[in-house]
Parts: C-alpha cells; sequence; structure tokens
C-alpha cells in the first residue's frame, strides 16, 4: 500500500521501501513513535547522526526531542499530509548527519524525491522561505519548512507547514523537532500538491457514509459544531479564568485582570471589523474550521488565529492584555519558527527573573527580535523556558521534563496537571485534555479543584488521545467522541472501510495503548522514571488564588496513571 | 563535642547544636552528603527554600547541586576549615530562604554567630569583597564568599574560601554551590581566627606521633614529596599530552600542540623568572605545598597557581597556549567566583559552535568578564557546558549529568571514564583519581587504552576517596596512601587518637562505602539511574588520536561499579 522514504544525509540519498507489515494498520504517533522507539538509540543527543525525525501520512512529526531528551510526536494541520497521501507516502525517516554545512530541500513529487541545495533560504524566516520555494517548484506545492531558530538549532524550534494560502502558520510546535530538521541541514520538504490521487479506500461507499455520519455528529456538537467555529480556540480565555485557572504572570495567580480584552469574544469582534475571517479551516475538508486570519489595524493580513495557548502564553502568562501585540508575537513566533507555548513561558520566566516588567508588550516583541537574530539573549529564550530559569537563577519554572506547562494550572485544573507530569512528551495538554471533563462538562464531570479521580481521568483520555493521533485525525474530534457513542463507532467505520480493516472501539482503543507502551519503552530507556512524572515543586507548596489549592494529587497516583 | 550552627534565612535567625551520635566519628563529606541526604527534599529545586548547603569542618560544603540535580560535594583548602575547628563548630546549616532580596554575611567568633546585612558587597568579587570584610571586621578573620556568578544563581557558580594571605583563591568550585548561598542571599561567611583553640585530640601523644609518621612518609613518595611541591598539580600537562589523554579543543582530539608553552616546568621557570612563589602552602600545616604564587609580567601578584585543571581548561581545552592569558582567566574566574573547568568547557563549547574561534585568548577573557557583567551571554557562559551546548546547538558537550568533563580524555585513560560516568557529582575526576593508576603507575598498573579491569579499579577509588574527604584529608595524599601500607595505618591512627575511636583499615573504607550509599540513595530518589550513569555518545563513537581510541567499557560494567 503505502511507501516510506529514507533520507539520508550522510550520503544525500533518498531510497524507497514499502511499508512493513507492522506499520501497515495505522498511522500517525503510532507510525512515527513506532520508528523512533525501533530505530533511534535512547541516549543519543537528540542533534546527531543517530536521530531520525519521520513524517507519518497526516503530518505527525517525531523525533527525540532535543528540548526533553524523552521521544516526541508533535502534530500539525496544513495541507502537507494530504499532498503526501495523494502520492502514496506514507511517511518520511530523514536520517543521519549532513556532510557540510549546507542547507537542502526535500523535494517530493509523483516522479520521486530527491535532495537540492538550498543556501539561498539560509536565515530566511518561514514566510519568506515560502515565498522563494513557490517562485523555484512552480505549480501548487504544500511545504515544511523551518526558520532561522531552527537552523540556529534551538530547542523551542518548530516545523511549520502551509495552509491552503501557503502560509507557514500550521506549526509541529512542541519539543524542538525543528531543532532535529535543522541538525540534519534540510530547511524545507517540498511536497508535489497537484499530481498523484486520492488515495482509494477498500470500501468506498462504506468510507463515504461513515465520513458522512461522523461530519453530521460533530457539526451537532456543541464544542465542535459551535464554540470552536464561532470563537475558535480562544473561546477557552474567558472560561480558564472563570475557573480560576487561567496561569497569569509566570504562574503566580489562577486569573488575569486583563483576560476580556484577550478573549475569544473580543477577538471574534476584532477580527470582524477588520475585514480579517472569524472562521478558517486549516487543512482541506475540516468541518470544526476553528482556525482564523487576524488582520492589523491598517485591515491587512497579520497572521493566523492567534490559537488560545498562543494568546495565553504571550498574554496572560507575560500579564500582556493587547491583542494586537499578542497576534504580531504569533507572526513572529511562526515566521522564525517557534513553539509559541514555550517562547511565551520563557518570556514569563524571564520577567519573573527580572529581566523585563510584567507586560511589557514591546519589550516581549524584541525578545523575539533576539531569537531571529540569534543574539545570546534570543538563544537563551529559544532554548525555552527551563534555560531561560537557569540563566536567570529563577527558581518557579513551570515545566516538566524540560517542557513548559501549557495555558492550564494544574492546582486548579488537577487532571491536567496528572497528564502534564506522567505524559510521554513532557507538559502536554494535548497528550490527555482532561480541561473537557474538568472545566467543560464534556464527557463526563470531574470536580478539577479535588484530587480524586485525576488520575484515571488522564490515563483514560491519553489512550484515546494516543490512538486519535494514531487515526491522523485532529484531536479536537475527541470533544464529539467522548460524548457520543455514534462518533466513535463511526471513526471505527472510517479505518475499516478505507483501510479493510474490522476494528471495534476497543481495538482502536488497543492502539492507544500500545502507542503509549512504545513511548514509555523508549523513554525509560532513555532513563526517564516515575521521578520525572512529577510537577515542579512550587505547584505543590505554593497556593494558587483565587481558590487557594495546591497540586495535591499523590506521587503513588501518578505512578499508577501507567500502571507502574 | 562539636557543635553545628543551623542559620535560617526565613527568619534570619542561628541557633546552635550539639553534633547528633550519627555524625559525631566523622565529617567533611561523610557529614554533608549525611545532612543534604537527610534534610533535603531530592525532587526540590536546587534555588529552593529547601535546599541546605551545609559546611563541614575541613572545608567541606554541600547541597543538592544547581548544575546536575545530583547530590554535592566540593571541598577546598584555604583557612576557613581550620577556624572552625578551633571555635568548635563542626559544621554549618544554613537554610530556607530569604525575606528579602538584601544581601547578608553570616560572622562566626567565640561569642556566637549572627546574620548582618551587607548590601555594600553586592555585585563585589571575591576579591573586593574580602577587602571590604577585612575593613568591616579587623582583626584574624577567614572568609567564604561569593562572587557575582553566586549573586546570580548561575550554575557555574563557586565559593571561594582564603587562603593564608587572605586571597580568595581556594574554591569549592564544582556543581553550582555558590549559586546556592547566593539563593540564600549569603554573600560571605566571616569566620573569627583568632580566638578559640586548636581542638584537644583525646590521646595527644597518639596524634602527634602518627601525624609525624604520615608527614614524614608523604615528604617520601616521589608524588606527594617531589613531583607536586616541584611543579605543582600542572606537572601533569605534558604527561598527559604524552599519553595521548591531553582533551584539545573541546575534546576533539588527545593531544595538543602548545602544551610545552603551558607545562608545569614552563610554568615553573616563568614563576621563579618573576619573583613569584614556586611553592605554597593553601592552607596551614600543609607538607606538600603543591600551590604557588603567580606574578605577572611586571612581577606583581595576579593570581595563585593557576593548577593544571584550570590551565587545561582554558589552554588546550580552547587551544590557547598563552599561560599569561590562562593566569588572567584564573584570576577572572576566582573573582567572578566562578568553577575554572566548567567555565573553561563552556568556552570550549562555545568555539566548537562558531561563537569564536579556537585559540582567542582575548575572546575568552572577554566572555568572563561577560559573566562578570551578567550580559545574556555571560549568562549562557555562567550556565556552565551543557547550557552552552544548548544554546549554540553543539552536539558534542562532554558532560555527564550536566557536568563538565575534566583534563582526561576518557578514551585515553578508561578508567577515569568509568568514573566520571558512575560518580555520584557528575563528571568529577576527584571523584576516584584513576589517573594514578591508569597513568602515573601510583598504587598499581592498569593499562588506560584496554576497558579491562577499568570499572574495578574505579570502585575502589570512589571508596577509597569518599572516606579521604571524610576524613578531612587533602585528596592528594591519596597518591601516598595507595601505595604504601603503613600510611593508610597512618591516617587511622591519627583519627583514632584524635577521637578516642578504633578504625581499622576497613573500618575505614567502610566509611567510604556508606557515604557512596548515602549519596547514591538521594540521587535514585532524585530520579537518576543507571541510564544517567553514561558518557555522551560520542565519546564510544568518534576516535581520539593519535591512540584511535573510543570509549569502550560496556554498560553492564558500568553499571556494576556501584553494585545494582
Amino acid at each position: 500500500m503505502g511507501k516510506i522514504l529514507r533520507v539520508q544525509m550522510t550520503t544525500l540519498s533518498v531510497s524507497v521501501e514499502e511499508l512493513s507489515k507492522e506499520d501497515q494498520p495505522t498511522g500517525g504517533r503510532h507510525f512515527t513513535s513506532g520508528v523512533v522507539s525501533r530505530e533511534v538509540p535512547p541516549l543519543c543527543h537528540a542533534l546527531s547522526a543517530a536521530n531520525k525525525p519521520p513524517c507519518g501520512g497526516r503530518i505527525s512529526i517525531g523525533a527525540k526531542s532535543p528540548l526533553t531528551g524523552t521521544i516526541k510526536e508533535s502534530n500539525a494541520g496544513g495541507n502537507g499530509a494530504n499532498a503526501l497521501a495523494r502520492l502514496g507516502i506514507s511517511g518520511i525517516v530523514i536520517e543521519g548527519a549532513p556532510p557540510d554545512d549546507r542547507l537542502r530541500a526535500l523535494w517530493v513529487g509523483a516522479e520521486g524525491a530527491r535532495l537540492e541545495e538550498a543556501e539561498e533560504l539560509k536565515g530566511l524566516g518561514n514566510y519568506d522561505t515560502v515565498a522563494k520555494l513557490q517562485e523555484r517548484f512552480p505549480g501548487k506545492i504544500s511545504c515544511l519548512t523551518i526558520g532561522p531558530a531552527g537552523e540556529m538549532r534551538l530547542p523551542a524550534a518548530s516545523i511549520a507547514v502551509t495552509d491552503e494560502e501557503m502560509r507557514p502558520t500550521r506549526h509541529a510546535g512542541r519539543g524542538g523537532l525543528g531543532a532535529v530538521m535543522g541538525s540534519k541541514g534540510l530547511k524545507a520538504i517540498v511536497v508535489d500538491n497537484e499530481h498523484g490521487e486520492r488515495p482509494a479506500s477498500v470500501d468506498r461507499e462504506g468510507f463515504r457514509e461513515a465520513a458522512a455520519l461522523f461530519g453530521r455528529l460533530l457539526r451537532q456538537h456543541p464544542v465542535t459544531g459551535e464554540a470552536l467555529p464561532t470563537y475558535g480556540t480562544n473561546v477557552l480565555a474567558n472560561i480558564l479564568n472563570e475557573a480560576g485557572g487561567y496561569p497569569t504572570r509566570n504562574f503566580s495567580t489562577g486569573q488575569f485582570e486583563g483576560t476580556e480584552a484577550i478573549s475569544g469574544e473580543r477577538q471574534r469582534e476584532t477580527i470582524i471589523a477588520r475585514g480579517g475571517q472569524p472562521k478558517h479551516a486549516c487543512h482541506k475538508g475540516c468541518v470544526i474550521q476553528c482556525s482564523r486570519i487576524y488582520h492589523d489595524e491598517q485591515g491587512e493580513y497579520l497572521t493566523k488565529g492567534p490559537e488560545y495557548e498562543t494568546i495565553w502564553a504571550h498574554g496572560a502568562n507575560c500579564g500582556i492584555d493587547d491583542l494586537d501585540a499578542i497576534a504580531r508575537m504569533d507572526r513572529l513566533d511562526d515566521d522564525i519558527g517557534l513553539d509559541t507555548i514555550e517562547t511565551g513561558a520563557a518570556i514569563g520566566v524571564a520577567m519573573a527573573g527580572g529581566l523585563l516588567p510584567f507586560g511589557d508588550a514591546q519589550g516581549a516583541l524584541s525578545l523575539l527580535e533576539e531569537v531571529r537574530a540569534g543574539s545570546p539573549l534570543g538563544r537563551i529564550i529559544g532554548s525555552g523556558a527551563a534555560a531561560t530559569g537557569r540563566a536567570f537563577g529563577v527558581t518557579n519554572v513551570p515545566v516538566v521534563k524540560g517542557q513548559a506547562l501549557p495555558a492550564y494550572d494544574p492546582r486548579a485544573v488537577k487532571g491536567i496537571g496528572v497528564t502534564y507530569a506522567t505524559s510521554t512528551m513532557g507538559a502536554d495538554h494535548t497528550a490527555g485534555y482532561t480541561v473537557a471533563q474538568n472545566i467543560l462538562g464534556v464527557g463526563g464531570d470531574v470536580d478539577p479543584l479535588k484530587p480524586d479521580g485525576q488520575a484515571e481521568l488522564s490515563r483514560t483520555l491519553q489512550i484515546a488521545t494516543a490512538a486519535i493521533d494514531s487515526a491522523g485525525l485532529c484531536l479536537f474530534v475527541a470533544f464529539c467522541l467522548l460524548d457520543v457513542p455514534e462518533a466513535l463507532q463511526a471513526v471505527c467505520a472510517l479505518t475499516n472501510a478505507h483501510l479493510g480493516l474490522s476494528v471495534d472501539e476497543d481495538g482502536f482503543a488497543a492502539v492507544g495503548s500500545e502507542v503509549l507502551r512504545l513511548e514509555r519503552d523508549f523513554n525509560t530507556r532513555a532513563g526517564f522514571g516515575p521521578e520525572q512524572d512529577r510537577l515542579p515543586d512550587f505547584f505543590s507548596e505554593e497556593a494558587l488564588a483565587p481558590h487557594n489549592v495546591v497540586f495535591d494529587v499523590p506521587a503513588e497516583e501518578l505512578d499508577a496513571v501507567h500502571g507502574t
């Protein structure tokens, strides 16, 4: 069925392999974590020749992370996945170390794949990189690129994926995968988007029916059919602030007085007033359409979204309530090729360390330009929150396994604290999004302020998430999947009709369990044990206003999440 | 017998405790590691209120390290220990977090101890700090101080101890203990050196006799009686270079073409020609006297030594063959309060990352001034070699558990590689100095280039070292102890006569084993397992010239060192 491209940077050669039997049934995170787990030595340096970032069918990107030292999978929207699938390519494995320090681009098309020199892209931001690639490869293409941050191999570097409008706005953000691509000397992967054909399903009619049903269920659900399309992900700002779990000024309090000014509601008004797009699909065929297009004060395109996590990281977390400044930071992050969460967290830590005052939006913007320039200060910020904390002697550094915590304080949303602590990827809200049950009342209802039941909840969601990530689906479908039994059945039917399998709900969950097992096994071999499955001590020692709660899920319950 | 001062920074109070029964028989590393192991939560942030740096009788300083995250003991010469002992103080435990960001000094004298504000010392180097303290506390004092690096809580910050001439030249260098002192807001500990009396031995005559015998044996041994007094520690430069294990330009080759110019022999000539002191005791009563006083081109005092490790770190490791420039770096490190090994290693990594060329002595000196100024670049260097590697995207970063490797390449001196990998402190040559048997033929003879027998050798030495560190002895006595059976008997007799015990050679070694057990237990609880007891992968993949060897002691043998 599918093919695998293996790109050897040491010899600059590309070969094609048939997808092995064991990788046949699933893709996405199952594929990437499988390759990394089998082929990468767990104790290697993440920027060494031994590390291999493979790209799964639906842009799922994995490697040993230079930020956390763990296995890492990060997936993104955009059209790259679709283009690869139409070429019959299930994955790309990049290995070895480049023979020199020249930049290269990998071109993948209907006729095959080849590495080309791309020195003219050196130092360019993702926007300019994509523009140059469009000149060089006329016709319809999709691009995966790195900005200056990835070229500098900074641990907060992302990999950008172009969206429908050929803007590099969808990012595999977390864990420094852009640095791994940079260490391979690979500036871009260009995928021919014109040729190839839609992959045939074994049971075309069954696939069409299941897809129609699934789409209808998503449109009917209040989160995926209403809240997300109307306000985007930033619908959460007011909700989390209300719940007292909106981390403010480097996790020093749980409510931000400036939330209204940066909320999803205000964002929608601003977008509409300036002729932006309040609803937008980040890739072809999406029915949720939670993306948006943000215009500046002059009504010109500035950036996508920005998303809830980005607005929080550069906003409340830095004491900044200026939506336009935050949108500019989002644009800079996308262009420089930086994870918005890690970068915002690093700036928040720098503010806590006295480098600049909380609320200083201009100062924060300048810090991003420092990263672009590769100045020492920029390299500190681009090394992430943990490194910034070390450089500025900060004690309260919100990281797990070296990766910054996202936009939910684990003291007031305790389930997500369990996920942060025990995820195979370092602090990661998407690994098991208990905010659904803790705050939104979707898929159940678990009191966010009490320790009871959080470990069990996180465990169930981590398994489900690993399965969804392996099915090549956007995680946002989980809101519907967790609430509506027919939706999960529809996803199984989709998979079965496409691949000719007969997976039921239990089989779907079993894939998730297997992915977690693979990932935990890699991490164990890389030296991670239960002591690393912990939050920084200040979360259990310093009470969070307004609820005056600490994180108090017992260590034994954290250890029991993965049954160790 | 002895007393413990407990200094609570949160409440700014000092209390006196009797030394507990379990701490009674030994001191030094046994005392510090015991306190840290019992009283510090292993998962705490090393700069948090929970961490406690205790100072043992013979300046042994311990805490959870902000550099490695492990337990840490670092000991230094100078006169502070003697002064404390004369006041009957066996240890100082500093705990809690300061109530504000004001600097304080702890004064310890015959009448007791008190904390005083010391804001006027803010930002001062160790030399100026000591000068100011001498004005403020007239009479004979000894000082333990931190420079700007410690105040900034940089992970490479040291604690300086004054020598006989009241110069801050003896440092508890490794592991960032200066940052822990800085996090307590403690700029200085001032010990009254005028009052108090020599601690009485239970058997004075026995003590006098054993001391005389031990002194005689040390003077008779070729290393402690000849090589070290004549050439100082830097006698090793030519020897290690000859052996092909002198790490050059960030561990990229094993011989440095400029070794002659920075050797112990050349250093001695230079010192004598300029009227310096080619032989000097770093503390009262030392019979080895391997320290020295280095004058500049005008014949004025510039710095002590510098030691072999310092000359290597800033010299061969950075491709620099200018002894005067290296001596200036030593002076700056001492003044700013930086570990010379970690700092030189960080500069070498920055050179490998292209920040400045190898061999650029002026550039290296400027980097140290950047650390003093607290510039972003200085904060990267002051965060150590691992952080510098991350910021500049370097793959070959010579660290174990985040701490830089010292001046012996583990590929050509394989026993020391085992010590680096398995020490409880991160890469540390002093934890089990196999160079004696691998290179110097002292205490045995084990082929440095073969993997055989290295694990066993390192284990024996790690136990012996932990015992020597706990007896309050300088590690250099080990050359004689390992070679001459009567010397070990003399040390046992010294201990027994002083404390009224009856410890034999086995009992002496048992203390070492117990110290390692305590330290390993702390590290296990802090999340360190066998996977962290490894060298960076490039040592087993890239062969070292001129012997073209890789580090090939099998992982199972590393794991067997501590019997796990």
